[in-house]
């Protein structure tokens, strides 16, 4: 698909049909999130594919209990792996450059969703110390986002956005 | 451009000719970053403009002494203005969600430089409050990303990379 219609027909799913995603998509977004950059090519980014129905229902508990997470078929959880960052980068490495890395390589999943034709949804909303449990994430591991994937059970309506001048400044704010 | 080339043809910029982009050019990012998903739909992606020498050079020194800083004709910084999230999420509003969505927005811009075929670069590494003070930006407002933008005047080496199995987790860590 052209580019920017990918940029602009991104929304975020929170319904999916039961259905299954071919491994060769999951595979796909693996791909190209782990093109992604990140601070000093340190390349934090890892993935956990979750479609165990147990750890999703889990999953979902430590996350507001959000029902995509346990309904949607298929997750990727983001993570950043900070042990190949923080000797080079300290505090500022695990706190601040492991999101904006996680964040980058979660933006690249939601955008091949769209150019493969699968619904996506982002969740940052969840306690990082029981997503640990569940995941066995070692310590110097960081959730970033759970990603829910699969076949959209929904169209929802494009969002009303912020007028893009009102969000532009030009030399200082 | 086909979105899969894109992904495959991002690269880091870090040296730039000095001929202007076209305004055109920098409007089409901002309006590709404006598109970015948020927290709960908050939007507090902001974004400011700077083209002149003195105020680069200042978020030179403020950003590790990097060069591209200076050299790049035009500047982005990506910015989160937390008035409009913190309410509702606090503190985690503040420090992890206003980063993730500042870099979902800093990634489609790097990915609008490819397909305008224009150089781009980020940089994270800055001190925020040198950063909050040459640009003016109000104590809710973050800096996420500085993103130098301009015809490139190298052509980097592809990075290496680790394998993507070494990245995959399946059902847990």
């Amino acid at each position: 698909m052209e580019f920017d219609h990918v940029i602009r027909k991104r929304k975020m799913i929170r319904k999916y049909l039961p259905n299954k995603i071919p491994d060769r998509i999951v595979s796909k977004m693996i791909k190209n999130a782990s093109k992604a950059p990140s601070a000093g090519h340190t390349q934090v980014q890892e993935f956990i594919i979750v479609t165990d129905p147990a750890t999703k229902k889990k999953l979902r508990q430590a996350s507001v209990n959000q029902k995509s997470i346990e309904e949607a078929p298929v997750l990727i959880v983001v993570c950043s792996n900070t042990s190949r960052s923080v000797g080079r980068y300290g505090q500022r490495g695990r706190d601040f450059y492991s999101t904006i890395d996680g964040a980058f390589a979660s933006m690249l999943i939601l955008l091949t969703a769209v150019n493969e034709e699968i619904g996506a949804g982002f969740v940052g909303a969840f306690e990082d110390d029981k997503i640990a449990k569940i995941l066995e994430l070692p310590e110097y591991v960081k959730p970033i986002g759970i990603i829910t994937l699969g076949y959209p059970d929904e169209s929802p309506a494009k969002l009303e956005r912020i007028e893009n001048e009102q969000l532009v400044h030009y030399e200082r704010w």
